[in-house]
């Protein structure tokens, strides 16, 4: 876990202010939810990796000496993603909320993994999510959405990679992959990327499935690896034939296709994702030069429903910060004014008194909206000037006992060097220029 | 722990954007720490009581089966509080930080309390602190910033309470009460606003404390009671006659009151502020109709040294956010326009053949400026203006086969009832207004 400094804040700040901005132009709403969650509200949710990776919270005081003996010694547990929790607070919160809710939700989430280039054990998920309706119009604006804020950060090289999940299940049953080995065989074929042809095949023979159902499962792959998207309809549509859940998907997709209005969505029927709650279309964003996802997300159907009573629809799109970061930082992406120094102008101190007056001039230049750092000690002036340069600040403001009796301000532009007597009316709009 | 719904998230920001924006008025830079720190850094610095309230994190798998047997179960906790965090982090990069360093830091932090109205087991604070100098600029610089803040949230009955812990001390020497006893002493004087005179005396009897001692503390505290600011100062300089470490605290607060340039601030010789790291100033800020204090904070020159090789001087203040919001809720002191819905315009999907068009019109509004919502459905025209009314949203959007036709678009104003029929391009400019 790290410690942000000023200069980090400053580059997650300039990235979050957009992502927010965008999702509040689709009409997203901001939701908060608490750090800490119940553990058995987590548990189950995440596969067992994702078990394994809780970072839970010990008992406190009686309950504890009571558990020791029990060795069940904890009943809380750290965030591990957004979207277990939103269901929880879907569920709870049926009644307080629209029929159609959209929330955005930017926070940490923890998980005890180790820690790797772009990974670490706190990290900042941005999710967007729209509760309450099936239809594909939430996809397709969930993809634009996400699109338009990798557009306004600079990105112009992101592919967004989509499929779904009942496509991916009617494949397996047309190569007769039975049922309980459906979930080893999506795991398998999910790292083709990273493992190659032959490294699927050797994992699928050890769960015991039929090489041959694997083979044919890799042509199709390598067949419409650089198909276009109504080629891939197409072909998915021939190789799954009359399957119905399949032939749902294919019309799913068809229609995210038809109604979102970008050209970098592709179809990609290897992309399974990891996680087990995806029930319909699956999306992942990736760029040339990284080798994970920026972005990906989902539908979930009957995620919220294991909190409550109802079964409600839901949909959402999730952000890697870090990521993010990473790639921007890598290829320059920031915006130079970020690495200005957060003050406009530091105000000097003469002698002890007039720390006063410095204090007074400092506030007048405040409320004309310029920030101001005074120097916190009646140190030498050459020492002050020293500090200004090391840490940027753009002008100095000198008020010694000259400027003071002729109620003047010595203004000195520390990139030109220059450096003139004036009102002091006149030292913001000097400033500003 | 609580979940803040789209409407609690808006105020909160409200008031979190106007510290920020006071905040960087003043020079202070943003810093965040991890929500979980080494449980040795935390431990020891909150006294007794803060040591209970830690929320510690299990060890993980073979860790854990180590130290069952043992029952050291925890190496990392919850973040307590935002000094110790700065503290640590000054320590180990005093090299990247510049030698004043003023920051800024919100974030939440989590206490195992019993939860009370206000008081909260996760809740936010909003911490100030400046570093490396000891010079009374500081304490002045940061009254001063966060008066401001309360100003501009609309508080005007607020005030700032200030001491001086070596003033104390001063008085509780003078009394001839013994140093190994004057923690509990002054632990006791604290409680004067809750429990009384006598309830005061009672519990210096129960610490072995002399109640003559105690008496005359108490007759002092009553004298100054009303008393003005310089008047304090001479009495107690009378009080404490030529106690050193007293008369430095005296020249202290006084260079405090001569650089603040605030009026409603006030010496309580009663302050003694419960945290045992503070070595200086001391402050509390109140208003009338709230128990507990708004903010709070001091002077702490020896905590940094006991993260670090150096003693590095630090003074700073925390606003209570969840406090400052309960008392702005009771007062009703939110802005309207936080309770306007967060999207501008409903656009209302025709049919599904002209969902394609309905999210193209959403898109040209929002390069617009608009915060547009699409109707995820194509329901009946009915229900979707029932569900624009429901969620309180000011204009609604209606593409039909005629508008399509002519290229228009009915736009309906959803407080006047008033509907036209209207070309594209004009829509936001109606809006707008």
């Amino acid at each position: 876990m790290r410690d942000f400094l000023p200069a980090d804040i400053r580059r997650r700040e300039y990235v979050i202010g957009i992502i927010k901005e965008v999702y509040e132009s689709y009409g997203f709403e901001p939701l908060e939810t608490p750090a800490v969650e119940n553990l058995e509200t987590l548990t189950g949710k995440y596969g067992e990796e994702g078990n394994q990776l809780i970072f839970k919270i010990l008992k406190r005081g009686e309950k504890l000496e009571q558990s020791v003996a029990e060795k069940d010694l904890s009943d809380l547990a750290l965030r591990y993603d957004l979207t277990v929790p939103l269901a929880r607070v879907i569920a709870n919160h049926t009644n307080d909320l629209p029929k159609f809710f959209k929330r955005y939700q930017i926070q940490p989430v923890w998980r005890a993994d180790r820690p790797a280039r772009g990974r670490y054990r706190e990290f900042y998920q941005c999710d967007v999510d729209a509760i309450g309706s099936s239809s594909m119009i939430v996809e397709a604006e969930l993809c634009e959405a996400v699109s338009e804020i990798l557009e306004r950060l600079g990105f112009d090289d992101f592919v967004i990679r989509v499929n779904h999940r009942t496509i991916l299940y009617a494949m397996l049953e047309t190569v007769e992959i039975e049922k309980e080995k459906q979930t080893d065989a999506l795991v398998a074929l999910d790292k083709l990327d990273k493992i190659g042809k032959d490294g699927v095949l050797k994992e699928l023979v050890e769960h015991e499935i039929n090489e041959n159902a694997g083979l044919k499962l890799l042509d199709l792959f390598a067949n419409l690896e650089m198909a276009g998207n109504s080629q891939s309809l197409s072909q998915l549509s021939e190789f799954i034939g009359e399957n119905k859940i399949g032939k749902q998907g294919l019309s799913k997709l068809g229609e995210i296709l038809g109604f979102a209005n970008l050209e970098n969505i592709k179809i990609d029927v290897s992309l399974a994702r990891g996680l087990s709650y995806y029930t319909g279309a699956i999306f992942e964003i990736n760029v040339p030069d990284f080798a994970g996802s920026l972005a990906g997300g989902g539908r979930y159907d009957r995620l919220i429903g294991m909190f409550g009573k109802e079964q409600i629809p839901a949909c959402g799109f999730s952000i890697g910060l870090e990521r993010i970061l990473v790639v921007m930082e890598e290829r320059g992406m920031f915006p130079k004014e970020l690495n200005d120094s957060s003050a406009d102008v530091l105000v000097t101190v003469w002698n002890e008194d007039s720390i006063g007056a410095s204090l007074r001039l400092a506030s007048e230049l405040r409320r004309q909206k310029l920030r101001v750092l005074v120097y916190p000690e009646a140190d030498k002036l050459g020492k002050q000037f020293k500090y200004a340069s090391q840490i940027n600040v753009p002008f100095v403001c000198v008020l010694g006992e000259t400027e003071l009796a002729e109620n003047k301000v010595t203004l000195k532009n520390m990139r030109t060097g220059e450096q003139e007597m004036i009102e002091r009316e006149i030292v913001s709009e000097r400033i500003k220029i």
